[in-house]
């Protein structure tokens, strides 16, 4: 069975926002078995919009569409359901309702009426109803195609895909089982990972498909497959993957969704009962918002400082003003007393340091853009290293965030 | 002239990744004329691919196509170039230069077999030479449709854009100008806004567009318009802007682009020559983040601390540990005291300071998850205000980043 997402709305093709929807739609489709054949993202324009939906028809069984669905006179979604579906809006008693405990709940002023232009509905759509915001979802169904209409909001298009679509769509539908699994490495390129396993690759039964993913400093290699039984299918790719990872030992860390880096990192010093710190300068606190933004970290994760000002790595961290001035404050020397002297202050086993000229000026530093000094503070010493990640200010922030979990899962992996 | 955007990737169609190349190309496209009419995503599938560039040709004069020109097997884009331009791949000395350039400059080994695999080109394209990666970018022509193909690692496709396609684009077509200007506002909801400004909305010049953009906490009101003349056209929009401006005072924070809450932030520290700091602990390094990601912040920002765990709040901030057990961590007494301290501990003259419970458990605080108290510290006082944020992690830490800047902003913006 094949799906089909459109994604309805100007802002996405002026480059205003990115559709992080389509994403997170096609991944859960694919967790019940359902494939994405296309994406499409289309303008506020009815004869555009129909044009998407009959095409839409030809190859899917299954198309969700997102956005258009506001209380303001730019959304048009509802109406243009209408012309496809030969329908007309109605008024849903249970859509108002919504509405109104709705704005009871979140202790807000009473609806304007264009909140309640809401409940004006297709009236042979089936209302998927929506805990999270006033504007409800759509199921509606032509020539057996089945049409979902959902809000662009991130988080009430999970809702509602969660609660109300997926449960639906596991009814009505036959589906095969989908299964990817997903090796990360680090520290080895595309070209030079094809070219050491080639052999395997071009010896991997036909109805496995290996993707290459390649990113800073970080490719992730992908098996797919789909079938009819689960465990066939979930046993030949986990063999394969066995393979792949012996293959690839020096340079795997283990498989996404199930660990990322910090992930594996979070498990290992959960394990040894250890504990983290991060003194962040050219990272500018980019490395704890990666650390943080998953719940559980408070079980390894203590704190972090990031001693933006020069000074303040003096001040704060208590790195000699003497070593700044004699190494500059990009240097091996100040990076090693910065993850020192990190352990000390948030008295943790590990701490990162990271120092560098992000660009795209040179700041306080001597060396060119783009140099990078991370260390490592642990129990059996500090590491350090000095690299040059180019004259890019985001690549050099990525590759050194890469680079620092890096050195970081290696020196806690040793015993 | 309309053009239209084909990414092509399974990774993107099971939502491994997020396509953010077609937001960029679109930005980008549309700041010299040129209006995107759809953004395609497909399959690493020779037939669906063929299909694709089909269906472009119909409604596009200018197509660019992103992904599948990696070195490794699963990377099909160059081969359905020549089946859908009727042409055959030959090798182009220039890129084998390229690569061995490429090699020599990044310091690596010899490349591999699979690398130069990259030389070989259709015979009829024009060849865009890649500074930043070894796969080079394409150019054809059929039936006066314009075909590229750029690669689909960002960092690549961005500076092939820049240097190689645009400047050929705007040679080749005729195009209008497109001018957009968004208002950011903070604080009042959409259907609160429409209300407000209906009258306005409606008398509104036809060729003039106005789209909602609602997210967290936060509306984004868009006003568009395309036109030959482009003084004509931003005297217009320009117009009505301030026109818009006036009726939401009291919400408008400044323009896109031209402005973001921290660009307005900086600005406004940077003329009055003061300073910034932050104590970070349910937000974990998210507002730091925000700040220190574009370049510039070392003027006013100065550092930041993430207390994680609640006995550095008083080890390091000198929160007392008294006003913890009384109020408990997550307290308006607490949270006035971290931002207190903060300017103290980093002689600022404001500080931010987050507490709260993001979920998806209680962690230390004794209130409901969702929770949050936000405390600026300025010259004049602390401020703080203690907020239900709901419960949904992500959602709680992105309101604690909005309100905080808009605490700040009305803070630092008083005489």
């Amino acid at each position: 069975m094949l799906a089909e997402i459109i994604t309805i709305g100007d802002e996405i093709l002026i480059g205003q926002i990115v559709d992080t929807n389509s994403a997170y739609i096609s991944k859960e489709l694919n967790k019940v078995g359902v494939k994405v054949y296309q994406i499409t993202s289309v303008q506020d324009n009815r004869t555009h919009i129909l044009q998407a939906f009959e095409d839409a028809k030809k190859h899917a069984d299954f198309v969700i569409v997102t956005g258009g669905l506001g209380p303001t006179k730019d959304d048009i979604t509802k109406q243009t359901f209408c012309d496809f579906f030969e329908d007309v809006l109605v008024e849903d008693q249970a859509v108002i309702e919504n509405v109104e405990q709705l704005f009871k709940k979140y202790q807000l002023n009473k609806p304007l009426p264009a909140n309640f232009r809401q409940a004006m509905v297709p009236s042979k759509a089936t209302i998927l109803m929506n805990q999270h915001g006033t504007a409800p979802g759509m199921w509606m169904e032509k020539d057996n195609v089945v049409f979902v209409s959902l809000p662009g909001v991130p988080y009430e298009m999970k809702h509602l895909l969660q609660d109300e679509v997926l449960p639906r769509v596991i009814k009505r539908f036959n589906r095969p089982h989908i299964y990817h699994k997903t090796l990360l490495t680090y520290g080895l390129g595309e070209s030079a990972i094809a070219e050491r396993i080639e052999e395997w690759e071009d010896n991997l039964p036909e109805n496995i498909k290996l993707a290459y993913l390649p990113s800073l400093g970080r490719v992730r290699l992908r098996l797919s497959s789909t079938g009819k039984d689960e465990k066939i299918l979930k046993d030949s790719i986990d063999a394969q993957m066995e393979v792949l990872t012996k293959m690839l030992s020096d340079i795997a860390v283990g498989f996404e969704d199930e660990t990322s880096i910090v992930g594996k990192i979070a498990k290992i010093l959960n394990q040894k009962n250890q504990t983290l710190s991060l003194a962040e300068s050219c990272t500018g606190g980019a490395i704890v918002e990666q650390i943080t933004i998953e719940a559980g970290a408070s079980s390894f994760f203590l704190g972090s400082i990031v001693p933006y000002k020069t000074e303040l790595k003096t001040k704060i961290l208590g790195v000699p003003s003497s070593l700044i001035e004699k190494y500059s404050v990009v240097s091996i020397e100040v990076v090693e007393s910065m993850a020192n002297n990190c352990c000390k202050l948030f008295s943790t086993d590990y701490a990162i340091a990271t120092t560098g000229i992000a660009g795209p000026t040179k700041g306080d530093g001597r060396d060119e853009v783009g140099t990078v000094c991370i260390a490592v503070a642990a129990p059996r010493g500090v590491i350090s290293e000095k690299f040059n990640f180019g004259n890019d200010r985001y690549r050099v922030i990525e590759k050194t965030i890469n680079k620092a979990f890096e050195m970081l899962l290696k020196e806690i992996s040793k015993n």
